[in-house]
């Protein structure tokens, strides 16, 4: 028989996290455990699910969810800062939580013996501005890295401590750089230009919108996204940077379109564009299709598979 | 008349940044203000020169340094890590002193409107393990980033926050990525290759050597390293990334070779080759010597100015 995959999911309780667990879950062979400062919301569907409370920057609150338990895998979810921050009390918090904190996660890692992590790292940020070959093919992931936001800063520099970990001490990795996720569980009020524009139009209110809405990016629907870690985790890729988007570029305006079509008309309302907003990033997926045999699902029908999960998800509230 | 450069340089009490300081102020049109956590010791010779003693992982020390003075440009020489040291504890203490601190630097340019800064990377580290053609013909500017040491990851790090203050706020940049400086004023008992085996060769002690000597290093002579960044700094080279090295090879047994002609005999004391150190890292220091001219002096002259400089100093303590 074959042994049960165990996988710890940190920051598992939010809207990848949900996802993942859900979609790991599916395959009878894994269990899962997740570790989130949130409390615990409705456990997902199958058993073999476990919900441990804590804060992944209290070292010890970290520690006792390896104590006494065995992982094959940790997939490392958690993200106090947004691409947005790059004031300086922001900058510092940043890698005094993020970076800092996960370098703890690598050391009880080591000292309890779990040999593999996924670390999802931001494929909007690590690259900084695409040259411009890169800006019209798609960006791969070998262009350079030159963040032009905190957040991605750091996010490199986790990489290069995981990456370090992996030739110091045999660590095996596996590094995704995911564009813009959309879709089911995305219970943010503020984060995703889809998940804020389809919450604005249902409630009758302005969707903002940076500079000329020209600004291109890569949108993945976060089933798709699952289920290409859920691949990559299966075929056990390992030591490897892999890009995970859509591979197709989609403008705000024309994003906006489509949740016109899904949700009906709503009103814009216009700021200024942002100096950290990069105008076209959109990722090239080759390496994860010819890893995986990835096929993304159609923009709009991700696209009212997550508006149909806000209404319900509207109703319960209400 | 051509205005006074005023130049801050910080940790400037140290190997570079003594050697710094008496290159600029060779210059008439430069005044350089040193600031430095060890008490300031002799002045160099001209006048013009300014020792302000603080810690600059105490941001209001910092601070105290900017109020009042205009600076033309920050050299950023602060370090309180070294390649070796990758235990846990140290990495967290590089992350939250070094690049925390750099990052209140960094607002602190921005308050009282200090246009450029010169930051010290890494050259021996921030590239980890060069690819095969590097290894080989010389690592250039353009390769890969992905050291094997957190040291070298912080010193990456910072030049990425360095280059995003740069594009956000117009920040004017020069990051030099130098091999292994040697030469007089390194006053360290522990640290640089040929610093450390004329010293041991001076107090007939032996010489430790990790793996079997074969290790391929860079070294370049501190006089011709300042000369080049103060070539950089007249030329105003903003925005770049600049290699400084000799861009020849020594191993460590050939370096050794060196010291044993310029100094005497001396006594070796084998231990285990270290999982982080790289075999072969030479620079290819092409763009430095198209920016300025650079022409390295000749090893074995160096070798023998720091021989002599070793000897004066020592008589002067003893």
């Amino acid at each position: 028989m074959k042994k049960t995959k165990k996988v710890l999911i940190l920051g598992g309780g939010g809207f990848i996290g949900r996802n993942l667990a859900e979609e790991l879950l599916k395959d009878r062979a894994c269990s899962v455990t997740v570790f989130d400062a949130a409390p615990g919301g409705e456990a997902p569907a199958g058993g073999r699910y476990e919900f441990v409370h804590g804060n992944f920057l209290v070292e010890a609150e970290l520690e006792k969810v390896f104590k006494g338990r065995r992982f094959d895998a940790v997939v490392h979810l958690v993200s106090t800062s947004l691409p947005a921050g790059s004031a300086q009390s922001e900058m510092v918090y940043d890698i005094e939580s993020n970076l800092v904190s996960t370098i703890r996660l690598l050391g009880l890692m080591h000292k309890y013996k779990a040999p593999r992590i996924v670390f999802v790292s931001s494929g909007g940020t690590v690259y900084g501005l695409p040259d411009r070959e890169s800006g019209e093919k798609g960006i791969l992931e070998t262009h350079a890295t030159d963040p032009i936001c905190s957040h991605g800063i750091i996010k490199l520099a986790i990489e290069k401590y995981i990456q370090m970990h992996g030739y110091l001490y045999g660590l095996k990795y596996l590094i995704l750089r995911i564009s813009n996720p959309y879709g089911e569980h995305h219970a943010s009020e503020v984060q995703g230009l889809f998940n804020v524009a389809l919450r604005r139009a249902l409630a009758k209110e302005p969707v903002t919108v940076f500079g000329d809405g020209g600004n291109v990016r890569d949108f993945i629907y976060i089933k798709d996204c699952v289920k290409a870690v859920k691949a990559l985790m299966d075929r056990n890729v390992a030591g490897e940077v892999v890009n995970v988007g859509s591979g197709t570029g989609l403008s705000v305006n024309e994003a906006l379109g489509l949740v016109k079509e899904v949700a009906g008309g709503f009103r814009i309302k216009r700021e200024p564009a942002r100096r950290f907003d990069v105008r076209r990033a959109v990722l090239d997926i080759s390496k994860l299709k010819a890893l995986t045999g990835f096929q993304p699902t159609p923009v709009l029908a991700g696209l009212k598979n997550t508006y149909n999960w806000l209404i319900k998800e509207r109703k319960c509230r209400h």
